[in-house]
């Protein structure tokens, strides 16, 4: 319980410079005047951020905490990203790596709609990890794309959601497209008695995103694939907030956050905290080992952030993706843990046998590395 | 005239390394399934990215140009966004750097409404920059920002707008004080027989921009400040595609994309080119030897980009702002020439005798810079 507002940052050193970009971002970020400039003690006192500690963390790089005063942020995500890291994103050296929530802040995010317990409960699944896939490649007919979904399903997948690269050029593509995997998926769960969930990817125009929510919602598909870096992180919060679909979130476009280690945002607080808090019931990330620069100790901090207790916030999936093999069951296992979602994609898909049977062998790994489900 | 899609990224060596990684992008930004996946020739041809050249540019970094399919960018904005830099965001040492755009896509970019032009017009202001300021400090009252904004309209200034800092809780207090410095502002320009616009900053819940943009326009504002980082990219050109108003864009919450120069955008690519394409009739950005680290070279890159031929767009309005003195007038004019937006917050509100003798001087630098205007 807090009605504080601290950021932290890391900074770049030496400590003299470390003090006096602090104390730039407590400027900056509020009052943007010239230090000198004859600011009004009610101003200077309750306004500017206040610098509360400068300490060396490791080579070249310092830890800061700037405390803001709560009520700038009263204005909602937008204001509260304005006032941590916006002018502040413009210089070199500057990473924001940590946040003490104000509580009325937090209460102000929706977070997940269903998140862990939610998900769990729609897809009657406990004591195992989801395993999730990507309909590809791009260029694949609907017919194709539907065909892999549908054998994804049978050989008991969980959630088959369109690669982030999977778009339409227009509402009437989308339709046909989503409705024709819907149908290919809807008609294995009837067989099989089970469900396994299909997220088309929410992508185009803005003035058409909500619609084509509406109609996937319409099909009777509980949830989507979103790209909040492009959507916008306001606009996904505004549509997980307002409809009750499974949100799935897509780091596309926003690694300028994090991929470079001295500069923006931690990826943990991106991708973990940051998507949970605009509505992600499952955030997407890269997995260590797979083609991207993640380690596994930034994978973990992402999945741990993004299932830490936080306010009333439910539970946020991780979904590891990128380039994982049936080899790395047994990591995804001890890095992750029984709440996550398997992201599997090309290996999966490349399995001899098909996705079917791609299914049927990461089913069975995350059987062998989850005995009790 | 094309009808190709190029994207062009500097890349880090050595070279083979380099060529690599431009192989990975193409693949990674369409098909997204490992190099050695059973592609059908339709998709290996007419799908995937294909790496036209890799080259040295200077030292261990390489300019590679990769050609996509345009087709693939038809869905618009986000959908480009996604095509050139969406996972190849995530991979560090990767920089776009320059984009071939195809007529298509660019003929469905609104461009700014009014740009360089059209905003001359509004204004009757030929033969010279235009003298925009900074309504803050944060904290100040309605009235005192009111005063301010009068006071610079007094001296002779073209565009108060508001801090990007200065928000507001709520959509009451968000009308109480755009109505106040409006107010302010209608009667000195009404007192003058001259036109000083007035732009409050646009922000808040995304469910409540819009609604607050026609509060502004029916007041009879002429535009707004706005962060497309922070509302979202698309939700900017939609805003200004639908409303005839003037829409200047803060570089808030971007700085993750450009500041660190071997990843995310390059600047000029970011703030000339890509606000110009979403409707931007003014970008903002830090002009050198301010509180920023951008070099004079990039700065002239960005006003150049915003200003070159591009499509049937309008040219946008370069405004280099951030630290700009008076002593600063000669090289501002060099730099940025006559079409562009003198930007000045701190050092104009901190001349002897106020906002007022602050615009008339940097009013007079104008002049002298230019003399004919």
């Amino acid at each position: 319980m807090s009605e504080r507002l601290v950021a932290v940052y890391e900074l770049s050193g030496p400590a003299d410079e470390a003090e006096k970009a602090a104390r730039l971002i407590a400027f900056e970020e509020t009052v943007e005047v010239p230090l000198d400039f004859p600011l009004p003690p009610a101003i200077r006192d309750g306004i500017v951020g206040r610098v509360l500690s400068v300490a060396p963390v490791k080579l070249g790089r310092f830890r800061a905490e700037i405390e803001f005063p709560a009520a700038l942020a009263a204005g909602g995500l937008g204001t509260f990203l304005n006032l941590v890291f916006g002018n502040a994103s413009i210089w070199p050296g500057v990473r924001l790596i940590d946040v003490l929530w104000p509580d009325a802040l937090l209460a102000s995010f929706p977070g997940p709609s269903f998140g862990v317990p939610g998900l769990r409960k729609m897809l009657r699944v406990e004591n195992r990890p989801l395993l999730a896939t990507a309909l590809k490649p791009m260029g694949s007919s609907r017919a194709e794309l539907a065909a892999t979904a549908a054998a994804f399903a049978r050989g008991g997948g969980d959630i088959a959601k369109d690669d982030q690269n999977i778009v339409d050029a227009d509402f009437a593509a989308f339709k046909a497209r989503v409705a024709a995997v819907a149908e290919a998926v809807f008609r294995e769960n009837e067989r099989a008695k089970r469900l396994c969930l299909y997220f088309p990817h929410l992508s185009g125009p803005q003035q058409e995103l909500e619609a084509r929510l509406k109609f996937a919602l319409k099909l009777g598909l509980r949830g989507v694939l979103v790209c909040p870096a492009i959507v916008g992180l306001d606009e996904f919060r505004r549509l997980a907030a307002k409809h009750p679909a499974v949100f799935m979130a897509h780091p596309a476009f926003s690694g300028a956050f994090y991929a470079d280690r001295s500069h923006g945002i931690e990826a943990s607080l991106y991708l973990g905290t940051l998507m949970r808090a605009i509505g992600a019931d499952i955030t997407v990330f890269p997995n260590a080992g797979g083609r991207f620069a993640f380690t596994r100790e930034e994978c973990r901090s992402v999945a741990a952030r993004a299932r830490a207790p936080l306010g009333a916030l439910a539970a946020a999936w991780p979904a590891p993706g990128g380039g994982m093999r049936l080899d790395d069951a047994s990591d995804m296992a001890r890095d992750f843990g029984v709440d996550s979602v398997w992201l599997v994609g090309g290996s999966l898909l490349m399995q001899p046998g098909g996705p079917e049977a791609g299914a049927r062998a990461f089913r069975a790994a995350i059987r062998a590395a989850f005995p009790t489900a």
